[in-house]
């Protein structure tokens, strides 16, 4: 230990900076970057290792700000550590297409492992990269190449505290005892409602505790910096349980509006920060400056991360003479390119094989594929034997002092907590190790909309198995039957929802899901059981939408997903047996990727000439972008056994061949019918 | 105390009805009620207050099964207490258009409270409706008129107790001292996948006290009726904490496969339930079989609830002489209607007034109609200064013993607990007393999407001021920018999600979210200042659509919501200006408002004969139902001052233009262009 005045100097630029920065901006949280000043820098000067020059290096030490709102903080940091953050950069704080925006965003900025901002979301990420951490050195270290030790650390404050997500992936942390985990807790009192006092009273160390979290607590965060320090070392010791630090702070210290929540969220005013700098001994007249002796410290503690990293190379070399096949295999996995030949394992079909559940199908995948892409890592929200995401020969992610399973494990029991489920595959993903998928029925996965919606957002390859993916789930009833889940989901950016209609498309619907890199997937998954179609192909499915049964001289297209394909099928002999109509009918599992395909292609599927007709049983919102007319279903289900539950809603080849005849005469006196992917023009993207 | 017989005759009728009915629908959970038989015998049968014939009773004891799976448990309870559920129901479990469906719906069946089964809610729900009782009683009750002092009991399981957003509702139940809400856990140590030792092993009674509750142990819940009544009794006692019991119980009690994970899902095989019955001295080859005695029992207790609800309104009577007008309010408030003439309170604008931020604009109605309806709760999940939810005079619903507020507080401080907050306004809002409101980012309501569609399925009045709605919020950026929310909920059946213009359409919002007493409604308003439009008044927004700038032979409509419609208007002089385009200008500010107006109405909006053009910043999805072509964001956004951030994206007057004329061209060579409007058949509702 040993703190110095450039250490405290240090401390009180990085409040400034912020101070600065939020200033400039007119806009942004000042007030926890001046509490959290002095950890941050114990942390990044003294105890983690990282080199700013690579920060994909594997066994960095993580850093997740899960208060992102402190964003300022972090920015500051990575600046003064030498990651390509420049003071250009931080002057450009929140303004369009910096790489300094309002919230720390992974796919964009140099250092930052995990996009963060919406509360408790960065605290479970944490403890997913966590979990990466203590599996990948289950897989790869071997007696004298401890290759994978990395620490995972995080920063929350009370907003994070309160929030469920924060409370589920706490629990499961302490269950799973992460002792690579050290989450600090800025306790600073003050959220934007005001004191704590108003709506959070309950006791955080007891309620850690009841996780079986070791904790620590800081009484003076703003000046004991050596404190902090052995604070964080005895939980670095502490080797089977997480840690959490409760560090006292004063928010916006310095400033004189400290300790109230007048400094959250709004920038100081400009004599504020004259005083704060009169105070620390900095000239008034200045900002955004950087002492050099500060930049100093940090580039000697970059040089120390960069020399490690070097060794570490030189371990892994070493690794490789003994052990060249992990070593190739690690070396792949963090390329993130799968195993060369893999796709040979997914299952095909043929309409002669017998009808089977998409949740079974893609339980055939896992299984079928489990060997050849060893990072696969799964897990359910305790519904496994529903969502049938266990490979019968899995071992379960589990400390194994409990008997359990393993650290090599790769089936994690999420428990009932599919928020943090959601967070932790994040950062799972984040790792660059595994390649995380997680089960609950899809009407569950709205529980982690705001895990998913940033693995959207921060392009990671994320797979939820979703079950149970409609009315067809029968007698659990409306509580439990999605209707806007799709279009919500359907709705969200660099996300694809993908309704597989048989055995080919489920493994069409994996194929794309592993090998996008960059896209997070939701797969929807029948529980009752499914024919294989005729043309139905992994490569017709991998287009995202193609021609199932086509006909000459169509009379109307039917346009559907997943469990209602089958049926259309059937209402083509219906419409032509009762009413002459040739029918064709076109499936679409995936608007994502049919939407990336050329236009010629997506005419052909869906054609001027003809009306279109979807058929799919849940909100129709959406389906006007590819249809001309919609069959769906804009109201809540219905309990009971899933045929009867279909035909109530008239989901037969009778009720829908009711809506095509309908179609085609509310259609015949336009001339020229133009298919509705004829548009006027292109979308902002 | 003292239980005979009769007692444990009741308790095994229970479950081996709860065997008999999941056999016959050979589906649903027999597990938990067979484990909860006795708690629930003791809790229907000895302590509970209410009267089945009258489940509307406002004094009455609520009761909660958060565990909604095992909701054979209560339909056999409300079925043995009279209610309106027969044997004949019960047989009919689980089988299209029953009374007794999957789960329980709250708004289909006689005493069920909340509608249940996704798990944590029940728990939460009734935080509100314990939160509800101490309200109504602060506000209403008087020196010697107890007249509102009833418990909440919630029976809750391990799925329940890991799900986030009961840890949320709990801690905040703890730091409000509710002490008339008493929990049940169910704590048999098996959930889905197992041994609750696979994924949950916390302390949960440590945790409880964390959060500042009394709790009590049960050691044998599956015999032990005395000592379950006696720790009811003494959670009874506890007046500043809420309770929770801690009741160990063997799941599936009595089957052969008791206390394994398979009797959680799945009904028991009929030799299991021959030996149950045999076991139980029933006759195995009977079933659904109550005896008489027991009916005996219950109808006993009914009547004792039908007494003292008859003594009640007695005390209600006396009241009424001397506190009229509580009397009145009271009444009134139970009927759902509001005070008459208090929409004559609603603020009204003219085009000439200043441009406000429609934040502002709901901040300015709350303010002026918080006295007009007494009823009116607000809060906001720890954003009050961002959300604008607090009139001025505003008292906090607080324990008086903090000194921040009083049990009559109309304003709650649910901290960052945005699903707590969604599910305790479900609960307050089925308590009768109260019409919720919650504030909260628009982009984090999805943190409560679980709760915000059993809203919708239960038929209740709550309302989301949901501002920041759109990029609009700026420099926060794209971590807090929606683009697929207001599609989401708009796709959920019987939501009302409104995106006001202007200051009238907001009090329009508000008339339309006060006034539909059977759905929830999202208010999504913004960060940003916006005009008083022409055309703009609450009746015409009241219906949803409605057109802002007409103009004869219009070469196109302008469609558009919220922020982007005085953006539309603009748009229009520019294209006279530089195109000569003759634009109309319409407003939608609700979807489901609109939809269900006249079709002759709509088609007067959105007319046959000239393409139209939609205008949002989000997603484009849902908007091809009203129009032809769309403008919006199907990307995420960015972070920056807003103005900037329109620009990026061409939101302006120029950028609408460009689209328009495009549009316009696309168009031009389509005889007799038909409105989206026009469809070949009506969906099912």
């Amino acid at each position: 230990m040993g703190y110095s005045d450039v250490d405290k100097l240090a401390v009180n630029t990085i409040r400034v900076l912020a101070a600065d920065a939020t200033f400039k901006s007119n806009s942004g949280h000042p007030g926890a970057p001046m509490g959290m000043a002095p950890v941050a820098h114990v942390l990044y000067n003294k105890i983690m290792n990282y080199n700013p020059k690579n920060s994909s290096w594997l066994n960095r030490d993580r850093f997740v700000l899960s208060n992102g709102h402190a964003c300022m903080l972090q920015y500051t940091l990575l600046h003064l550590a030498g990651y390509k953050i420049s003071m250009d950069d931080i002057k450009a704080f929140r303004t369009i297409d910096s790489i300094t925006p309002g919230h720390p965003e992974a796919h964009d900025t140099d250092g930052i492992e995990v996009t963060t901002g919406p509360l408790g979301q960065g605290f479970s990420n944490a403890v997913g990269l966590a979990i990466a951490q203590h599996h990948a050195a289950g897989e790869f270290n071997k007696p004298g190449f401890a290759l994978i030790n990395n620490y995972t650390y995080t920063f929350l404050g009370d907003g994070c505290m309160m929030e469920g997500i924060a409370s589920e992936a706490a629990s499961l942390a302490g269950h799973l005892q992460l002792g690579n985990l050290i989450a600090i807790y800025d306790d600073n009192h003050i959220s934007i409602d005001g004191d704590t006092n108003c709506a959070f009273t309950e006791d955080v160390v007891m309620r850690f505790k009841s996780y079986g979290w070791h904790v620590e607590i800081v009484e003076d965060g703003d000046h004991d910096l050596e404190g902090i320090e052995a604070a964080i070392k005895k939980c670095q010791a502490v080797k089977d349980k997480p840690s959490m630090i409760k560090l006292r702070t004063i928010i916006g210290f310095g400033s004189k509006q400290q300790g109230t929540h007048g400094v959250h969220g709004s920038p100081l005013k400009a004599d504020d920060i004259k005083q704060l700098k009169v105070k620390f001994g900095m000239d008034p007249e200045k900002s955004f400056v950087v002492p050099q002796e500060v930049y100093d410290l940090y580039a000697q503690h970059g040089a120390e991360g960069a020399a490690m990293e070097k060794e570490w190379e030189q371990l892994l070399s070493k690794y490789a003479e003994s052990y060249q096949s992990e070593a190739a295999d690690l070396k792949r996995r963090l390329s993130g390119q799968l195993p060369e030949g893999w796709e040979k394992s997914l299952p095909v079909y043929s309409p002669a094989d017998p009808a089977v559940a998409s949740r079974k199908l893609s339980e055939i995948v896992l299984q079928k594929i489990h060997d050849v892409i060893p990072e696969l890592v799964g897990g359910s929200a305790d519904l496994t034997g529903s969502n049938l995401t266990r490979w019968k020969e899995a071992v379960d992610f589990q400390p194994p002092a409990t008997g359990l399973g393993d650290w090599s494990g790769r089936y994690i029991r999420y428990g009932v907590r599919e928020h943090a489920m959601g967070a932790i595959m994040n950062g799972l993903a984040a790792y660059g190790t595994v390649i995380p998928y997680g089960g609950t029925f899809l009407n569950f996965v709205s529980y982690a909309a705001g895990a998913v919606r940033l693995s959207a957002l921060s392009h990671v390859r994320v797979i939820w198995v979703a079950t149970h993916d409609s009315i067809g789930l029968g007698e659990d009833g409306p509580t439990h039957q999605p209707i806007e889940t799709l279009a919500h989901f359907r709705a969200l950016p660099n996300c694809m929802v993908w309704r597989p209609a048989d055995g080919n498309e489920t493994s069409a619907a994996y194929y794309v899901a592993l090998t996008s890199k960059e896209t997070p997937s939701i797969l929807a998954l029948s529980r009752q059981n499914l024919p294989h179609l005729e043309n139905s192909t992994i490569a017709n499915a991998m287009k995202g939408g193609y021609v199932v049964h086509d006909v000459e001289k169509a009379d109307i297209t039917l346009v559907s997903t997943g469990s209602e394909v089958g049926i259309c099928v059937d209402a083509v002999k219906y419409l032509k047996d009762n009413h002459n109509l040739a029918a064709r009918v076109v499936s679409i599992p995936c608007f994502e990727v049919f939407d990336a395909q050329s236009k010629e292609y997506r005419l052909s599927v869906l054609p001027d000439g003809a009306p279109s007709l979807s058929v799919e049983v849940m909100s129709t919102m959406g389906w006007e972008r590819y249809t001309h007319e919609q069959f769906g279903l804009n109201r809540f289900g219905a309990s009971g056994p899933y045929k009867d539950v279909y035909k109530k809603f008239e989901f037969t080849p009778e009720g829908i061949s009711k809506r095509a005849v309908a179609t085609v005469d509310f259609w015949k006196d336009v001339p020229n019918i133009r298919s509705p992917l004829n548009r006027a023009f292109q979308q902002v993207s």
